[in-house]
Formats: structure tokens, sequence, C-alpha cells
């Protein structure tokens, strides 16, 4: 048994270990350092900046609660958009429904290239997928009739403050179509409480519908993550078709739940 | 900054690690390893064989979560039973109700006087708690008209073992009022999906009315519990009564979703 563990810090106290078989790949992008391990408990792990971005073994929870809920929310899902997101994982999830074109905006071709060789990624082949090597920041500046956006990035700090700013979220808002829908990761509801709340606020000056739900992701910070909704005129209340059957975590039921935060935290957002 | 961890396994390859300020007590008991020790994340930390049974940050939600669904829920909670729990804090929820009797059966004394020493529990004092230091299985089997059996128990191996065994549950059935609910902590739905569905079949076999739950806990393994309720005739959709208002994560929302479970986990457990 190799005794070698990667040790991801979530502040400077606490964090989690896992054990490692070999590592994969390792490099310095133009924007990040990026590095595959093969570990004994969760498959093979995607680290940007040594921060664990999807292991194998959990990566349906958090890709499925990121794409579902907008996707069986909104009316006619046609054109999707993934900013971040260069693993391609959330791509599969959109993947799954009749859609008309997914465009994936990732900033870092690296990440791509890399999740592609050592992931496989097959359905990035799809026809229906478009990829851009852009600033998302950048690229949606010229864009309009989007029916969802999906903000798959990195946490908010360096190359990816911007994405969580209200020049972009205004942004946003403008090249979405009426009945389009904003979902963004939103960080750990146990670490991360302050920016949920001033992003919710953020969110909330630009959008007229804005809620956040949760999820539990055992290899993300604290066990738990957060997602924000947003739209103009869709509420994640109105379902308006079945999940795909080959879903691992995510049904209807889920759906309802994963909106009811603990009574601390939605007291300490909305007070 | 100390540069001492405590570190748990939550299997031989995965866990946690929590950077340590001071050991406050370590001992050997007659039944396991007592350790309590001061984190700078997550408070002070007792530890039972080496495992985390509660911190200072998070253990408000293990308790109310074990707790509050079966107090809202029984038409006349008034004596209720704690098994295991030494450490105490299960009982504070028990007392935030109007009842009678809450008997706390602990097999080892040094767990609860230790927890008294470092962690305070004056709501110990309360003439309605009365202390057993008795192992549970024998306690049980004197008595009857028990409203609500809680088991707050280590993980089910060694002398915790038989309470998760068919004789004990056929036992807890017995002693139990017509109306009366049994709740367990069941372990974690990421690591121990075996014991669960297995655990699961025996409460069926006991009880008419049997449903898992589930909770974020960032310390325990997964980052997420499980939890049963099991009655003859009540079931954990019928709430009789608010909760009290000190609570920190129950909210009658949550205790909705709590019973909503993860499609591949359900099709696990139901297969």
């Amino acid at each position: 048994m190799d005794n070698t563990f990667f040790v991801e810090h979530h502040t400077p106290n606490a964090g989690i270990l896992m054990r490692v078989k070999n590592t994969l790949h390792k490099e310095k992008s133009r924007f990040q350092d990026i590095e595959i391990i093969d570990t004994y408990e969760f498959g093979r792990v995607l680290l940007l900046d040594g921060k664990v971005m999807l292991t194998e073994r959990d990566e349906y929870i958090y890709h499925e609660m990121l794409i579902q809920p907008a996707m069986v929310c909104h009316p006619s899902p046609k054109n999707i958009v993934v900013i971040g997101g260069g693993d391609g994982f959330a791509v599969r999830e959109i993947l799954k429904y009749d859609i008309d074109t997914v465009s994936l905006v990732e900033i870092d071709e690296r990440v791509l290239t890399v999740s592609r060789e050592i992931f496989g990624c097959s359905w990035l082949e799809d026809p229906r997928v478009r990829v851009y090597y852009k600033d998302g920041t950048e690229w949606i500046k010229h864009r309009d009739g989007i029916d969802i956006i999906f903000i798959d990035s990195i946490d908010p700090e360096g190359v990816a403050l911007s994405l969580v700013g209200s020049p972009f979220l205004k942004r946003c808002k403008q090249s979405l179509s009426v009945d389009g829908i904003f979902v963004a990761q939103s960080e750990s509801p146990f670490y991360h409480k302050k920016f949920i709340k001033n992003y919710l606020k953020r969110l909330n000056s630009v959008f007229t519908i804005v809620k956040l739900y949760i999820a539990p992701i055992p290899t993300y910070p604290g066990g738990i993550w957060s997602f924000v909704f947003a739209s103009h005129t869709v509420t994640p209340t109105s379902i308006h078709r079945d999940p795909p059957p080959s879903l691992r975590f995510y049904t209807p039921e889920i759906h309802g739940a994963s909106f009811s935060l603990p009574k601390e935290f939605k007291e300490f957002l909305y007070e």
C-alpha cells in the first residue's frame, strides 16, 4: 500500500486527505497548476492550484446538482452556455436533453486538453458542443438569446473573481432570453457564508428571482456545497419535464429538498 | 501557529485533519480511549477510540437532527430514553420540550464524567434527567411505556454491536408505548451503504414504519450522516408541534427535506 497522501487544506486549520496511487499528470499552464492524481478512495482526481475540482467517485453529485434543476425548470432549453467547466463534465449532463447547442467557454485550453486525455470525455465529440477558449466575461459580451448560463468556475479569486462581480452578472442578464436562467456554483455553506451572502445581494440587484440550493459533496470543503438559481421569470419550483433516466443523484424530490436551507444559515443570508 | 494535526482516517485511504491547539484530556477507560482535544477550526472535539464523536462547531447539526424529528412527531412525548449519548448533548435537545423524564443510559461512566468536566453540560442537573451507567441492551429489558428511544451510539462494532441487532430492536419495540418512536444514528450514506441496508432490513422486520433521513455533518465521514425513524403508528410526516425557537439547524422544512434520499442510494437500499 502506498503511503503518499494528497492533502487539501480547506482552511489553514482543517482539510481532507486521500491516499495516492500515482500522479497521472502535472503541469503549470498559463493560468494555473493542473494536476491529475489517481487515488485509492476517490478514483482519479482533477486538482487546479492544489484544490479538488472533481473526483471520479463523487463528481456526479456536483454536476447533476449544478445542471439538472435549471434544465428541468426552463420551458424550452435549446441554447446553453457553460462558463468554466473545462473538465467537460457539466456538458455531459446538458447533452442528456434535446438541446440545440451547448457552448463551453473555458479560459484555460490546457484543462480541457488534459481532461480529454485522462478522463476521455467522449461526449465532447457531440456535434451540439462548441468549445471556446476565451475569458467568459469577454465572450458573453457579444451574445444574446441564451436559454441557460451555467457558471462552473473555480473559487472566486484570481482569474475567476470577475465571474462573480456585478458587471458580469448584468451582462449575463442581457445575454439571456426572456425565460433565461442563470446558475452558478456558489461555494461552501460551511466555510464561505459571507461570500454567499454578498453574492446573493449582487444577484438580487440584477435578477427578479434568486434562490440558493445545496447538495452534499463529500470531497468539497465542509462536505456540502451551494448553488444559485436566478432568473427573470422562471421559479425553481416550476418543473417542466422529467429528468433523464441515467441520473444517479438528482430526483424531483431531491430538487425540492435542496432549496430547504438550515435555519441559522438562512437567517444569516436574509437578515 | 501549532503544527500538530489530528487525523481521522474514515477508511484506510481517506480522512480529515484538524490543527490542534492542545490536548485537554486523555485516558483509557474500561471500554475505550477517551480524548478531548482543542482545535483551531472546530473548537473542542470529543474523540472515542480516535474517532470524532462531536465538535463544538458542528455538534448542533447532529444533535438537532437526531432528536428533533421524533420530538415534533410524537403525539405526547413524556418519557424519553437515550442509549449511548454519554457526552450529554442529546439530552440538551430533549430538555427543550415539556417532558417528564429523560433517562440517559451510558455504559461508560467516564465519558459522561469527562464531558461534564470539559464541556460543562449544565443541563444535566435538570431534575428531569436520570442517569444510568448500564449496558443499554440489559437496561431496556426491565422497562416499558417509553415514548421515544434514541440510540446515540458509537459505530456498530465492539460494545455497540448488540445495539443494532434484532434481539435489541425487538426488545425496544416491547418497551415502547403504542405511539412510541425509535430513532438511531445509522452511519454514513457515503461510506456505510451496506450496513444501512442491512440495518433497515432488520428494523423493517420489527417496526411497521421505518424511514431513513439524512443530514450534512462536516466532521463526520463523507460529510453526511443518516438516521432511522421507526414506529408502530407514527409517521415522520405527521408533525404535532412547533420546534423550540432556540434551534440552529432544524426547521419543519428541513425535517421534510431530510427524508428525500439521493436516487442511486435510495435504489440501493430498496432494490
